[in-house]
């Protein structure tokens, strides 16, 4: 399977309509099954699906990192060749003790107060510690991301479909790319081929093509981020989250100018 | 609670460091209780919450319809007073079957083949048979949406974060729109606020924002809506979707142009 699909469409504009071919981003359900038990179902581009179940699995705090895991692999026991490529098996170290009630809780644990952002800001803290000062960038690279993004970006010109994130070294060197049609599956992607491949996650930095929700933010606490640049917005809440877990978290990263919203001392001029 | 939040930020150019008041988007959990239970916890933008609640029931196949709802009401019994309007209660008219198991099932139900994006099609079409031919709009008339859904956006031009859904009648006129971080809450807002008003969406355009992928299609089949139009790309799986469950997907809508991926017979020039 890969990432893309091609289909016959029509365009139809001011001197009436035409017929072309068109290439569609694909997305198709991946199930996660961790002991014989399914933990999720993604909508996701397919590829690099090893890579999205890894990055999932530690930043839902499932496992700590690759070293809890024998093996991951695609299904071969089903009829369906097309749906073989959909289901991940998933089997642990002995010891790892897996608490499937963390996923139905979600990370939206209600506390005293009820459901509020203040609460889910506290239950990420749990697994995601406040990240110390140390890494520096400076503006200068960051300017310079965005278009060694775009120009890595395979899928994404053809389609216009797909999300994005990188993850670059304090120095701008992109260390990996990946794709996605849901901006968390990118994220998932690149955090699990970085963990699988063992790069040094507390000097880099997380360039996101879409907004700056919560759960990015989360996402990268957890794997030990310091930085996230996005070409868009972020949330309130997403800042808040920066705030608090000692993350940077930098928007409107376009041309030469950047937004910066939390930890504004990790950018030099 | 309103959907902004403001925030010191600084702007990093080639000029330097400057600061300044930004407005973020607002992100809070809401958590939607039905008869006592937690059925979902959604990262949403605080504001339309029992639009957001009537229309994810529906769309998801909690219910059918706002007949089925006695009531809808924010918590009012938690300490914090922020939290309180995190939590929507909602009361379901007596005889009304809640199948919880349906949400955790997901719509991306298992089949035969395994997990594969014809069985979570198969799924969509036993609650939203195919919709029957009927409505036509004009090429000319959809080339002005995406202006008008523009100019009615109060939040967006202020953050650029938040994604807009509008549900506009086949002569272009909007009869709604809604505002949210997350894609589908913002169709989940304007498809509960169609429900809750009656208006009739067997007659209607649905545009977004943001790309149109399947579960985007899927809620707007629920729904009845025939005609969905967005400025983005649509995914493969959507598209497919919109074949099989009788809805015209369109995208790109941009300037005099548009794209057609499925049923086209509706658009006409």
């Amino acid at each position: 399977m890969d990432a893309l699909r091609a289909r016959a469409i029509t365009t139809i504009s001011g001197e009436g309509p035409s017929e072309r071919t068109d290439t569609l981003a694909r997305e198709e359900p991946l199930e996660i099954q961790v002991q014989g038990a399914s933990v999720a179902v993604l909508m996701r581009t397919p590829g690099d699906d090893i890579d999205l179940a890894t990055g999932f699995l530690v930043t839902e705090g499932i496992i700590q990192g690759a070293g809890d895991l024998v093996s991951i692999r695609h299904c071969s026991s089903v009829k369906d060749p097309e749906a073989e490529d959909n289901i991940l098996r998933v089997v642990l170290r002995d010891g790892v003790n897996l608490d499937l009630a963390l996923l139905r809780r979600g990370t939206y644990a209600s506390s005293s107060c009820g459901v509020c952002g203040k609460a889910t800001i506290e239950a990420t803290l749990v697994s995601a510690p406040r990240i110390p000062a140390g890494a520096v960038v400076s503006s200068e690279i960051l300017f310079a991301l965005p278009d060694r993004l775009r120009q890595a970006q395979a899928a994404f010109e053809i389609t216009g479909g797909l999300h994005a994130a990188g993850l670059f070294d304090l120095g701008g060197r992109r260390i990996l790319l990946r794709e996605d049609v849901g901006r968390h599956n990118a994220v998932d992607k690149v955090i699990g081929a970085a963990i699988r491949a063992d790069v040094d996650r507390t000097m880099s930095i997380l360039l996101v093509s879409g907004r700056i929700s919560f759960e990015i933010v989360q996402k990268a606490a957890v794997a030990r981020i310091p930085i996230i640049a996005g070409i868009s917005a972020p949330t309130s809440l997403a800042v808040e989250l920066g705030d608090r877990a000692g993350v940077t978290v930098a928007g409107f990263l376009r041309g030469r100018s950047v937004n910066v919203y939390s930890h504004g001392e990790r950018i030099v001029g």
